[in-house]
């Protein structure tokens, strides 16, 4: 059987244009972009057309306010810890949400651990932050908000435009994860009134090891990364040059290729939707289907255990996610999905679907077939559906 | 003309089996190694495989103990900081040398704003650090020693075995910058006594944009990357697998060529060494001969400036460097070649001349006779040699 990646949200494949590039950057022996000799700056050419196209996509002004990273939780710890550091005589408040992804969560406990203080915001049924809950958070000592663009389980976008109005209403800096959102949806950084945005280049189908956080001009922040003056200033040490190539190519691809990807994935995701009832029934969709990016359904399969579906489906050569890739070794339920008010058996059958560029129509009838099979297994050897199928009869 | 690389320090191309092996990585889309279908153990693995080759070549016990970075420097940061915010309720006294690394001294000044105090120690007219004066420098309140294990600018190796004795003797956790070393001297951290050793793939012809940080098992100290649970739950993040993976191959390399490399490279330097009279007088070497990096030699040219040599061999095509290329953008003369107790002027006519595994002979004459000339064109306009020649010929 060939593999099938229904798990794009773990891990994308590079897009071929990428590979081409990274191949080239390979084969060249590029020298080090810090070096002032001619080798020196040739390389510091290519980092610069990265951050350009980079830029671009985000709609930054100047070049100069993107800082390439090693992924996106480098990125988050940078605002985070790097606003909380330089700020805090300001004040140490921090506003949030429940639902941010553990590079969020641990980067807060870290600081919590240094006497700053955070606020947590639930999300309403939709799974989404209301912007005046943020507002009503807001007190004097509010240094930062950071609430995610859009979430990495369920794939639900936040209000971050008018999240970002509200905090800058309030001359509050404005952080948000963008990590699973850069590349698969359009967005602008002055639109969402982000001070800081942090994006990854595998979400566009670039190489994993290459992250980057957008800082607005202006914007006080230590480094994260003390050192020599590279990114100018703002995060010292070698780069990874050849996945910054491999990512400019995957910024510029995502520009120009921004339609019909998002056509592409959402027809995908409309299929796998409508002919699920068909395959399986007893079944909860935890996205929010009116606001979520392109590719992603996250439900929970009633009466099972998501993980065992997902180690039957990678029998078969299928790969799809359970949680979050980061929260592996965690035996707990999602924190993201008993936020959304799911009690903790429902939360234990979920399964998180992520199309990709390169899955078609049949890849969906593909795991529909192997889904309708598996839950039937499972299902006959459940006791929890044994107790609600006779509790069912009985009635 | 063909490209002269003779600035290995800042930048040496990557072996041609990394190569191989990064383009397999590339062509191969590998999952994320955090995902718990197969296609993510499978990915897993590959990383266990890199892990396990870099825990050979340090001599650690369990490849558990070490951790891929995004660089040297991330390394660095990690060591000092995690090490001074996890153990600061037993003191916040740090002691290391003079002639560190800007990543060292500048996370360190970032920790003295924080309130820890540093104890920073001079060099000896060899360049190296006085074990003894490590010892006297150690107080009730010292938690940590961080000494370089060769200098990235003299290329001069650090007394590290004996540093290392005398700090695990009074019960103090010792971290060594060998990010100039790994992969191109023999060194292991049991001999070391290190509890902390900081590394980078580049040194040892992998990927700039991969480092690591040996950290000895019951070592306490915090993340500087907060959230999920990769690199055995002490370095969050996405992995940068196609860079790990080449990673591996240049430390399997480094252990099976270590000898025939340290030959030919020293073979080198001693030709140039044993030429530079041939060609150009009045200079001075500031690398200890007796103990230093097998490829390096820093000299410094009276009377003129080194920055105009570079930027006169980079007109034909040859690449040498005059300090640190994390310092490119500062103009003060290096810190480094100060603490020698040179002159400024003589600081600034300083080459780094540093070779790789691709060098031959004849490179080197190629050097020698661009830089004889160079010499001898800067020379002739050069107000101090006028001055200095007037002043001989009056004698």
């Amino acid at each position: 059987m060939t593999f099938l990646n229904l798990d794009h949200i773990s891990a994308n494949p590079l897009a071929p244009e990428v590979k081409d590039a990274m191949i080239q950057a390979i084969q060249s022996d590029y020298h080090n972009p810090s070096s002032q000799h001619q080798a020196g700056e040739h390389a510091a050419g290519l980092l610069e057309d990265a951050r350009q196209k980079t830029a671009q996509l985000l709609g930054a002004r100047d070049p100069k306010e993107i800082v390439f990273t090693s992924n996106g939780t480098e990125s988050v710890n940078h605002a985070l810890k790097g606003v909380a550091y330089a700020n805090k005589e300001k004040g140490k408040h921090i506003i949030t949400s429940n639902i941010e992804h553990n590079a969020i969560h641990r980067s807060l406990k870290r600081l919590t651990s240094q006497g700053f203080k955070v606020t947590s915001l639930p999300v309403d049924e939709g799974g989404r932050v209301d912007p005046k809950e943020v507002e009503k958070a807001i007190t004097e000592e509010t240094i930062l908000v950071s609430v995610m663009h859009s979430n990495n389980e369920t794939g639900t976008i936040q209000p971050i435009e008018e999240i970002g109005k509200v905090v800058k209403d309030h001359h509050i800096l404005f952080h948000t994860d963008a990590v699973d959102s850069v590349g698969l949806v359009p967005l602008d950084v002055q639109e969402l009134h982000a001070d800081l945005l942090s994006f990854a280049s595998n979400t566009m189908y670039g190489p994993s090891g290459v992250g980057g956080l957008y800082i607005r001009q202006g914007t006080r922040l230590f480094p994260l990364l003390d050192g020599g003056t590279q990114e100018n200033s703002k995060r010292a040490g070698a780069e990874n040059l050849i996945g910054i190539i491999g990512h400019g190519k995957a910024a510029e691809l995502a520009l120009h290729n921004m339609d019909s990807r998002q056509k592409h994935l959402a027809h995908l995701k409309e299929l796998l939707l409508s002919e699920l009832p068909n395959y399986i029934d007893e079944y909860i969709i935890n996205t929010n289907l009116d606001h979520s990016l392109p590719h992603l359904v996250n439900v929970s399969i009633k009466y099972i255990e998501g993980e065992s579906v997902m180690l039957m489906l990678s029998e078969e050569d299928i790969a799809v996610a359970t949680k979050s890739a980061c929260a592996t070794g965690s035996l707990r339920a999602s924190h993201v999905l008993l936020s959304l008010g799911l009690s903790h058996a429902d939360a234990q059958g979920t399964l998180v679907i992520s199309f990709g560029q390169e899955n078609t129509e049949e890849d969906v009838y593909r795991f529909l077939g192997a889904l309708k099979n598996i839950v039937d297994t499972l299902r006959a050897m459940s006791p929890l559906y044994k107790k609600a199928y006779q509790a069912t009869t009985q009635e």
